[in-house]
């Protein structure tokens, strides 16, 4: 009981689908779709497969059994579950008889075959090697993580969209390098989190999650041979592949991958994208719900040890110390797959399974939390206003200086900018004083007669040349563009 | 003049389209490409847009202002060519006015209206900002490597499927956790080669590399205003980032991608995925061709300094270098993506610059020594069939397993396996005695007359049954559904 | 149950000392550590002090009470014992309050004030943030992990010292870039590794591991104010720090760590360092023991599902999949370091708890097994010979060269070891053919009357001059270096 | 001319001592220090060694070869110097023609030849191996760079002691997970600032930075075959590397390192030690002098391509930048360390090379702009002071949590900062309303007013309570003992 994940509370209750329970089913449920591949190529009677099945924790008559064989991608939804199929085996036991042969499915075996009697045992692990049991559970339970982070992702797209639509025209200060930039809207930024995080979901989505079954060096000999000694025909070894991962509902592989790990690396890619996003989405509610600025919250927040006083975006928190951590968990895998040395490598194999396995579980919490942040996410629309207002106008600097330099020079624009500047700063400067209308407005009507004083921009509206309103692009085309256009 | 490759020798000769110099061609195509979207929409004469590309070192007359100009994938190729416009541009002079902005475009941006008179000035970086030339050249400079790195791995994929078929039926040992495992072939070995590069392949050639015009913050506000001053009608700045993707040979972004860095992530993780699956390659190329194995040479090899006698497989060498490399470069861009902080971060973008740069690098450099190595790849048929042998048919116990145990029963099987062991140990401890015959055979005569001291084997076929080639199987279907089939 | 070690074979039965378990016991351990210090200050009486000990579990009369109060090293190594106090605490429930708060600590002190009678719960955390706990805490588990680390680490010196002079004189096949390059030893090789775990060894034992106390945000402002409160005199809030780290056998911190991470990095890189080195060892096993190579052998190694004959270097293997992980976890931490905002970064904190505690796991899996190892590990002098002579003398070229160059010219020498090159290829071609004697000999033999035939030569004792003996430096000595000079 | 830092401007003009041309030039001093140590060893004269380090370019009379022979440290500052001995080799055609053997120095060692007579070739690179050269060169620029390093932080140290002095007593909000939680102090911020990077200089400082001389496989058998051939005696070979290392300036290895890859690795983690504490300051100084916060500023910032109003904080971005890349380059070198396979590895040694140039430039870089950065750093005291008051008090809600508490238990103090929250909040939302005082006070009053309103605390002293002042504990003491106690 190493871990039940007290030191990672981003994924508590969220990660059961790439617990040892569930890589335990998926081993379990992998040696399955092996006899019940076996099966379908006429070695085996279907009772016979049902019949090792029902040893193994499931049978026919139950959801577990025939989901496991059915084919459909749902069936993996099972294997985790509470009825999968586990033989009862121990998951300690387990894992500590593993160390001697360095991997979990050399005493599997054994345990599985004695759960059957002696005539049924010769169909268990039939012809394979560990890897392909242990890559095949890897996908098995990659397949279930990665649908339900997709749905967590949907559900934060969803919500972000909505978030989107409702502040489609609230005008924020846009920041770059930190600092106030230009104008843009609450509706553009979220629709940019939302962007980022639906090209994830589409990577996500279009990966192909295959089964593994190449025997012990790749080549498959094992199963020709044992084919040609039942005389199945032969096609039966050619097809047993396809067999098995229609078993699982899992993808079938056009070539084997023991040491072309592109399954493993670009789910890996995939993930670490979703979390990218993820974390961008994070880093800016942590940013934007800052004591100083307040101009979003995450509704309820955790509550400090110390500080009673305190609402911290926890939730934003948790999923950025998950983005934090995948760039280098898929660093791991790539540099695993390179070192996929000989017929199979001595160790980078090994090293990709806690690897994968972790960056599974930081998906699935971060997205959990993300989507249940998305919901939350709550707007201060005073906040925003008054920092849209705190440089005083000079966030329209772009603007003045297209449209002054035509009249007066760049030059020109540039002393009446830097004067305006050290007006907003003076003006800051004394609003702690307190006992004079607050600073942003002063600091903007400074910048305002600053043009007014300007003969030659005589005919400009200067209202409206400081709307911030009037310069925001296509920020709304953006969030309609990104919610489907329900504005128009 | 940091860095020429005097400690980057994989990349030498093979990096110039991601130079300083390649980059700065980038900039000005980049700004150039700008200036073209503009006259497209309307804002300024096509004949002043040449004029502007003449003066920046093409012009509409030659190979290079045409190239830029005209759309077309290829034009981007020229970009860092001889010809390139660069404006008369110092590099040096340039990175060392990037320092006080913290980036190039700044001062370039300066350094290119100095080529102009003053009425052109104005449509040069017209509502841009730094973020939008930096980002859009080095999509550009991508655009070119990715092209360059994508015709070198065609060349070492045609090499790898024409020296699968050529060593399609050559039998060799299959090797797992460094052990002899079960046979394979010389053939089914490069399949795998081949079919891990292809996958890479595929994956960069299905990039998107979008132009970026976003302005100052992302919502494009300093287009449309431009757009309007000039009552461009409003489809002007709508389109104007269509026109600019277009002018410059790239693809149009659906999105800016300003604080969405997938366009960035997603070329990293392709280039990381072409160089695991050229370092797992290579890594086998090294160890096939160990002194001891020898079964792999890679022609005319590295001399050293100290031990003339060496042929060291220096391509291969160079290429793992880079694999090791280059997936902690591509954490450090994925780390940046979810770092992208508010509407530009603060160090995060300007951690990308160099760091894809360099993965881009590696990719050159190992993509074209792959070619070569591939290209250059004997096989030494004695040396593979010594080591297949060297167990003294050993290599051959998963088939013995499974043809003997329903003979004989398992614990016989092994018993008989361990018994041949020590048989070959002995033998092959003696080999180094020297007057006697070479061990494999006497190994794998020992092997056979223990199988033929079985009464209940006395049907078994040993000679068949101990022949390498009869157990290697879809090997050979491996190599003709990799190399399309050649061999039916 | 997220984990019990399935996926980590390396870890099994190892890291009890970093488990959830024992990170609850550190946990409660730190909480009981701080109830002490201010006991120590005079805030409460010796007897209160106690009772809270022993109502979290442990009392003033068992060893686990006593043992965390009276400041010793050793202290720290009950924590996670059986025996450890963790006051009826249930991980995974503590687990899933944290989630709210984003960290255990905060659920933790209301749970542990519940064992209490309401007196003494005003002691319990008392002016205490949750990073002081948590940090402590993970400080407590590292003490004791690296420990257990150092123990397997001197363990394996032990076995690789006298394996070093077991072998000290063998010489054996050096090998560059994967080729034979010149002579060494076994021993001297050995001796390298050595080299390398004992330097790892040294940065470990030479690591600073501090308590943690300064309160939300690094002033210590409540413990002062709390001191205050009590009219405890001035030096007792000053005097508290020491006194907690007294409480844990732990460095007291010159200076607050909250966001100055060098204790995690420092720890980090060491604990990378020896996993470094365990990783050359661990590869160079791997490597020797190649069926082609054979020099080594790893004792009793792992069996195989599917091939009865392998015996896998599964130690080897199982420290190299940790090796491979380590620099990038090491990275993520470094990272969280730089990113350590503010007076408590949101999210970067958090990512070291996991990444910290895997890095431990990994080195305590990885000592382990290699002090097994180191144990186990056999030489076949047979096998080391036969390599040596593989090259036919050509791995003494450079010897050659050195001694015929002022005889002959290097163009000669040059033209001599080529000629003998091609001589050892055609043999070592027809050495499987096998009615003919070994094929090194014959070689060696070319290469001798290659010399003897040079006239300029003939002053030259050739079979001394190719004997690999004589040309191994000072390999003796660096082994008498590394093991304490025995040879003298 | 790859590289001339067009893309990493936080470097130009401060990466010259780990140019190729600083490398080149070292390459030539390692191989002339390897002519001295013969020298010294009684091989040749010493009037020879000086016709050799003349031929290289440098002569005995002159600066540079004195340098390079005359042992001291302070040497090895010039051999990238303008007048280092290069012996005329062009850089880029020596990188070129690495490419075949893989390293530089195969080359060289050619070209260095040819500049001598003939009767002096045969000492040029005597016994050595290119790893022997090149490692050594690397430490040789490694020891240049740690040395530039440390003089930058050694600025910035001091820069950061006399800010924290003179902002010693300036109060101000502390922050943890991007919330306002108790109160610190600007000095205490920065003597942390200063403890980071102080750790970080020491352990720099610390380091051993060993030249290499092992000879081809770490043996140095040819150095030892070619002192008893010029019959110098058993201590010459012996003594050949301590004299190498003292000529060169560096460190006496007490072992060879060919595959001990610790100098490299502890080099790198000392690096990004540096460049974690310089990253951390660098992230503060951005977030403090974000618009709304404005605390600090660091003097002329960068300007903008678009936002004329906008004063970037570039030094603090590029800092940032150098930061987030070094982890990962780190962890590079580890794993090329653990990879060290054989007595060369094949690839993870060239891996090193340009990796390990980069972090030493982003440690040139960062360093450097560190040292302006803490010099230029100003406090906006208003804004300081504006944010400390922006919770209206409850920025002083764990005092009043410790102080009230006993007086009215915690449920009455968690209710009263809970209306004071609500008041705070409503004031705040007021507050760009714009006609009434500014919002902190009132909310502050409203907070004192609640606590008046409490019977049981009639006795307390609302001001002074309320006075973040008094709350800041050790926060001065911590400045003192940073900086040497200057305020006592």
């Amino acid at each position: 009981m190493f871990d039940r994940g007290l030191l990672s509370p981003g994924a508590v209750g969220l990660d059961a689908a790439v617990s040892d329970e569930a890589m335990l089913a998926a081993l379990v449920a992998a040696e399955l779709g092996l006899v019940r591949a076996w099966s379908a190529v006429g070695a085996l009677d279907a009772a016979e497969a049902e019949a090792i099945a029902a040893a193994f924790g499931g049978s026919a008559g139950d959801g577990a059994g025939g989901s496991a064989g059915d084919g459909a991608g749902g069936s993996v939804g099972d294997t985790a579950g509470d009825g999968a199929a586990t033989a009862g085996i121990d998951v300690g036991a387990l894992a500590s008889a593993a160390v001697d042969g360095g991997n979990p499915v050399i005493p599997l075996v054994g345990l599985l075959k004695q759960t059957l009697p002696e005539a049924l045992r010769p169909w268990v692990h039939r012809g394979a090697t560990s890897q392909d049991i242990l890559d095949t559970a890897l996908m098995l339970v990659s397949r279930r993580a990665v649908d339900t982070v997709l749905a967590s992702l949907a559900e934060a797209e969803a919500a972000l969209a909505a978030f989107a639509i409702e502040h489609r025209d609230v005008v924020a200060a846009g920041r770059t390098l930190a600092q106030h930039a230009v104008p843009t809207t609450v509706g553009a930024r979220a629709a940019g989190w939302l962007t980022g995080i639906r090209r994830a979901s589409a990577r996500l989505r279009g990966l192909s999650l295959p089964a593994q079954l190449g025997g012990a060096a790749g080549t498959r000999a094992s199963f020709a041979e044992l084919s040609r000694r039942q005389a199945l025909g032969d096609a039966a070894a050619a097809t047993l592949p396809t067999r098995f991962a229609e078993a699982l509902g899992l993808d079938a592989a056009e070539t084997v991958w023991h040491t072309d790990r592109w399954p493993v690396t670009e789910l890996a890619d995939a993930l670490t994208q979703s979390l990218d996003a993820l974390g961008k989405f994070a880093g800016d509610v942590v940013t934007l719900s800052r004591t100083e600025i307040g101009e979003l919250s995450a509704g309820a927040g955790g509550s400090s040890s110390a500080m009673p006083q305190k609402s911290n975006p926890v939730a934003a928190v948790l999923i950025r110390s998950a983005a934090l951590r995948a760039p280098q968990l898929a660093a791991t895998l790539h540099l695993c797959a390179t070192l996929a040395a000989d017929e199979r490598p001595a160790g980078a194999w090994h090293a990709e399974w806690p690897t994968l396995r972790e960056l599974l579980r930081l998906s699935l919490g971060a997205s959990s939390h993300a989507a249940r942040l998305s919901r939350a996410l709550r707007v201060d629309r005073d906040a925003v206003a008054r920092n849209l207002a705190a440089t005083g106008g000079l966030i329209l600097a772009e603007r003045l200086s297209i449209v002054l330099t035509p009249l007066v020079g760049a030059e020109r624009v540039a002393a009446l900018i830097a004067a305006a500047g050290r007006g907003a700063g003076e003006t800051a400067a004394a609003r702690p004083g307190a006992d004079h209308p607050s600073a942003p407005d002063t600091a903007s009507a400074g910048l305002a007669a600053l043009i007014r004083d300007l003969p030659e921009a005589a005919d400009v509206d200067v209202d409206a040349l400081l709307d911030p309103r009037a310069y925001t692009g296509d920020a709304t085309a953006a969030v309609d563009g990104a919610t489907g256009g329900a504005s128009a």
